[in-house]
């Protein structure tokens, strides 16, 4: 294990953090918060000094293989979340440092979880904060460093790549072009440009311009922290329709703009999970329109709704216009199942990935035919691709280990806390897909203020192994990574 | 397709299930239930001649192949439960032939779950057809019918061979002996022997023969029904004793046995998940002996009750001597953790079965030294052999398909029922497992009654779906198995 490139990692992340905390400062000037500005600048000292220690750590020449790089993003995720609750710890406004972590893992891990009981009581550059982790997050903090720093031990670009696999949601991450730093640029790009569309369509149709930008910030990263009390309710329907739009865009895996950008449009319709992922959309939306209609005066409003809460559920973002809670069964029956589905690999949004499910079943397809013609040796394809059977191996095993760490935490959660199966189950569901609110006390109208130290401590673990994808978390934990140290 | 063979199939297990019915009248005529003996009669005949009408389908020369050997069984346990519910139906017992089916299908999957509010109303020879079924249902009635019945057109085993797979629970069936006949026969002269063993041993230490006979019947095939509303509570320590060993033993592979019985002793006590077994069985034993034991008076009571439980839990039996519903939260963690696992493959037992835990465990850990040391390609292993790659992926794929169904059957009971979350997951995990209670409304002290028809027949599909290891129900309602039969 070479920890010593780990330490660069850290120095990196934490100088990062800091220079992405400034801008709270600009708006605790703005706002005139000036108690709000000594915590920002106290965490923003201690980020830098930090880093830059950690950073200069002296290197080897040796250089870092694919447990390296597991280890840097989890512990990576780890230090970022935990210097980036300091804010909320020093100014006060969330005093105890577990809640603070908490509120922090969920908010870089895009969940949108909150242990806050009133959203409204924090100041504005807190808030801004608060949901730039969102953005931040959504796309991947390493990501971000590949795409500025250049990697001085990089051997091939295999050290970049493992970087990515492991901070980046999917079954498989492709190069998009010849250079991975290439590939980091490209997508920060995208995002960032979507981001400022959305911005000046919220800004021009009439949302304040700091809602705006906040809420885009939420909106990109689909993490589901709002501003107010009731989320976007309170907002405009044009501005919820705008939100809705781009909740689900922003689920859509970033290498389809690449190829629109290249103007490829031919493979980016032909993509298989694309399709998938809009159909579910679209027949979810319907099939919620002509179940909820009846109880709306107006149609237009409840396809709004029934929209708005499909595109916000199945990107795990967690926004909320209508309390989807109170529905008749059939659409809350629709939303939890597209809720464990999740949005596209190489997109922001979190659960299991419609990738992963279109090669689990087309595995369980293969099973079934393999009983009804046992000789007939089929290959599993996607966009007419061949799919290699280490990939849907891994799938298959994802989905296992994703089980077993769910069930175990549930049941640590009833040992711990003993509150009803609905709570513990679809608060565990909600944190490690990312998604936000659970039903009943952890549900839209409620929060996880209620939970002991120790399982707010669980819940954020399930955040980051829902965010990082199971691997990297798990591979922390393992001892033996840690062995052999020399001989590799 | 080869329905003509299906048919014969049918018919086989039909006329098996009239002879089977035979010593319910016998027990009808002990105890001068008069009521009752019509019901049996009528049932008897009508798979004798059902039965003989499909038998004397006119065969082929056309061979069996896997997915025939998969809709035999398919459709063998539903007919099989079908007529199997007749007697409860026709004698007024169970007058609703959902309910009637439930119970039944309950019985041959070993379930346990029951729609009877007392069951102390039914008459003994109700009670003994009701038990016998578990007795049945246990070992599997294809595996039954193998032992006795020539097969026709077996073409080099092959035949036999995907019925047992198909029957017999567990990742992979190996032959014990050079002809699987033989192997059948051994299996159910193991099962036939233990079975009385354990009659032998209840009825001696002081229990009335018509109880060690049923409670045995629900031992062997690790189903649960009792006779009485309190369990297994109201007889003496030792019978209980008694009891929770064999449970145990009912759940261990049944080729170690055959091991036993040839004298090597060696593998047998080698074998890893005999191992496991056993050992997850102390450690849950002593946990929740020291968890409990403080609200007992005598220790030996509460080691009892401890042993009594797991045993009872892992092996998905059901019975019960303590409502452990009422424990302290660590034990009802325990127990819920081994209900999940389940017994050992081969074994009369449900769940998910330790060997299949075992191996994904291992697949997992490879995943983890695959990225430790991407070069190192590891060959997974069970008892010193490598386990192919085609029944690690089996096993993998077996687990996402299990999750599909236990969560697709959760939400559909939620929107027929609209229970609470508790009864909705246990209910459908009690049946899926095969284990029989659950808690709250479906718990120990509960029952099933109040299920709609529909959420009664969806509990019923659970139930088959876990007894025959999910691939034969999901083949017989895949349309693309009954086309291209000429081709085959």
């Amino acid at each position: 294990m070479n920890f010593r490139v780990i330490a660069k990692y850290m120095g990196n992340i934490l100088m990062l953090e800091g220079a992405f905390m400034l801008p709270a400062i600009f708006v605790a000037l703005i706002y005139k918060e000036f108690s709000s500005i000594p915590a920002f600048a106290i965490t923003i000292l201690l980020c830098l000094v930090t880093g830059f220690i950690f950073y200069k750590t002296k290197q080897t020449n040796r250089g870092i293989y694919a447990k390296e790089a597991y280890i840097s993003v989890a512990l990576g995720w780890i230090v970022l979340s935990l210097f980036g609750s300091l804010p909320f710890v020093i100014s006060g406004y969330i005093p105890n440092l577990v809640d603070a972590f908490f509120e922090t893992v969920s908010g870089f891990t895009t969940t949108g979880s909150s242990i806050l009981e009133n959203v409204e009581l924090l100041s504005n550059s807190m808030l801004y904060w608060r949901s730039f982790t969102h953005w931040l997050g959504g796309m991947g903090v390493l990501v971000f460093l590949m795409a500025i720093v250049p990697m001085s031990n990089t051997k091939g670009g295999g050290e970049g790549l493992a970087l990515m696999r492991a901070e980046s949601p999917g079954p498989s991450v492709g190069k998009m072009t010849p250079t991975l730093r290439e590939t980091a640029r490209i997508l920060y790009l995208i995002y960032v440009v979507m981001t400022i569309i959305e911005i000046i369509l919220l800004f021009v149709t009439g949302m304040p311009l700091f809602d705006s930008i906040v809420l885009s910030f939420g909106t990109a990263g689909t993490g589901g922290f709002g501003i107010r009390v009731d989320s976007i309710d309170g907002y405009s329907y044009i501005s919820q329709a705008i939100i809705a739009v781009f909740m689900m865009l922003f689920g859509i895996n970033f290498s389809i703009y690449y190829l629109v950008l290249m103007k490829d449009f031919k493979s980016a319709i032909k993509n298989e999970e694309l399709k998938v992922y809009l159909g579910v959309i679209a027949i979810a939306t319907l099939l919620i329109f002509f179940n909820v209609k009846g109880s709306y005066d107006s149609s237009g409003v409840a396809l709004l709704d029934s929209y708005f809460s499909v595109s916000s559920i199945i990107t795990t973002t967690g926004y909320a216009t209508a309390n989807f809670d109170l529905w008749p069964q059939l659409s809350r029956f629709i939303l939890v199942a597209i809720m464990i589905c999740g949005a596209s690999a190489g997109s922001t949004g979190g659960g299991v990935k419609v990738s992963r499910m279109i090669i689990m079943a087309k595995a369980i397809n293969r099973e079934i035919i393999s009983v009804i013609s046992p000789r007939k040796v089929k290959t599993i394809t996607m966009d007419g691709k061949p799919i290699s059977e280490v990939v849907i191996k891994n799938t298959l095993t994802y989905f296992c280990v994703y089980w077993f760490i769910a069930i175990g935490s549930m049941f640590l959660l009833t040992v711990l806390e003993g509150f009803n199966t609905e709570v513990t189950v679809t608060a565990v569901m909600a944190c490690i897909n990312n998604i936000g609110p659970g039903l009943d006390m952890v549900g839209p109208a409620g929060n996880f203020s209620m939970f002991s130290p120790l399982s707010k401590i669980i819940l954020s673990l399930n955040m980051l192994i829902g965010r990082l994808e199971i691997w990297p978390m798990l591979l922390l934990f393992t001892p033996s990574v840690y062995k052999n140290a020399s001989r590799k």
